[in-house]
């Protein structure tokens, strides 16, 4: 399971208050307590109401690239930020995230490639979140054959087929994983799936629970990648047991521990 | 998820010891309790090394039935306790369990049709416990076509696909998972979908992680019953968890105890 740690999200209060500070020992402290725990990459996202998300995003850039060389996901959902902070990222970058619609699916796998990004693209367009597993299925197909056509190889691809609050839309969680089913056969090798997982349980009540059984079935549905807390220890263990039980990793009696390890 | 409770085998040393001494409360005590923590049905076995197992077996149902009414599964690999016991379980009964060798299912079929019973049937043949899926799938029709040939409705067959221990074999729970979702399309309705879920751990560290990791992973590939321990709760918050999420049930804040008090 590829973990991108979502903490370091403007929406959450202390990584705002640090951001409007400046604080760098409190972001720094995040990101490494994020990868200690198991974190493969960081989501940098600097918050819903932020007057300059550039300048922000790239501080946030620069402050994490300081401590670590793990792979950044530049979360923004404006073009100017992805344009502009993506090109000077020193090292691994994520752009997080296109939507399907084609006119900007095409400039995000430009800037992917050009760039030697990975690219989250979400099963979103102008008419929103679909409903349905089919809808989901064809927007994938479509940012499948984008990404192909466009140049960026499978492997950076990561398709979000987008899962919602289980209170609020109690078929979606089904939907998800019928489409990841249909979507890892799209082609071979096939896209990694992602989820925004956190999602499925907000405004819940038992989240961290919701959290990692949903992550149980999306792992068994195919899911390979996931925009999740690390620091949430049974979600991370359930992660890791359901790879011994897909055969990702062998038995020892220390299993949990000897993934934390390998990394 | 319809779960029948392990716990009264005599296997474990304070039920071996209850039957050893004719201890009927302390067998009593340990079938109400699971019941109360959700369990279904109870599994009855007398373990490993009795001498009369028939006579034994008929005192576990009788103490058992004097304080619930709730579904008994007679749990031998002897045909002389199941062919003696089956017809005299007062109330609801499970046969638990036949091989899938067309001769000795056609009389485990037979014993379910005239009794009213369900039968769980486990997808081994005289070549023993298939190590890949399409033996698991070719065991798991030929019992599904034998039973409806004998008149069994699907509703009280009950395939056990055979999940080993994960350290010692550790491709089969994915062959499990695989087998499970072509056997769910056997039918319409299809046959239930069965585990003794807590030999997937035998001697594993880390124990009630791996049960509950698995049964989700097998829930979302079609399991609908489990031979578990009920008061594992951890165990059977991951169940309730993943029926929300599979949309069994409606949301509400306190889903574990509605869950719980529908019963």
């Amino acid at each position: 399971m590829y973990v991108i740690g979502e903490r370091l999200n403007g929406m959450f209060k202390d990584v705002r208050k640090a951001i409007e500070g400046n604080d760098a020992g409190v972001i720094q402290e995040l990101a490494l307590k994020q990868l200690e725990c198991g974190a493969d990459a960081l989501d940098l996202n600097v918050g819903p109401a932020k007057a300059e998300p550039v300048k922000t995003m790239m501080w946030l850039v620069e402050t994490v690239r300081e401590v670590t060389d793990a792979p950044l996901a530049v979360d923004s959902p404006k073009w100017a930020v992805q344009s502009e902070v993506v090109p000077k990222v020193p090292g691994k970058v994520i752009i997080n995230s296109s939507k399907a619609d084609p006119e900007e699916l095409i400039k995000y796998v430009g800037l992917a490639v050009e760039h030697d990004a990975a690219l989250v693209a979400l099963t979103i367009d102008q008419q929103g979140v679909p409903s349905d597993t089919d809808k989901r299925v064809e927007l994938g197909a479509q940012i499948g054959a984008m990404a192909m056509d466009g140049g960026l190889p499978m492997d950076r691809l990561f398709i979000d087929p987008i899962i919602l609050p289980v209170n609020v839309a109690p078929k979606q969680p089904m939907h998800v994983l019928a489409a990841m089913q249909q979507l890892k056969m799209l082609s071979d090798p096939p896209p990694h799936l992602i989820l925004g997982l956190s999602n499925v349980s907000q405004n819940c009540s038992n989240r961290s629970l919701i959290n990692r059984i949903y992550l149980v079935m999306a792992m068994t549905a195919g899911l390979d990648a996931a925009i999740a807390d690390p620091l949430d220890s049974d979600l991370m263990n359930a992660a890791i047991t359901a790879e011994l039980l897909q055969e990702k990793m062998i038995y020892c009696d220390s299993f949990l521990d000897a993934h934390r390890m390998r990394a």
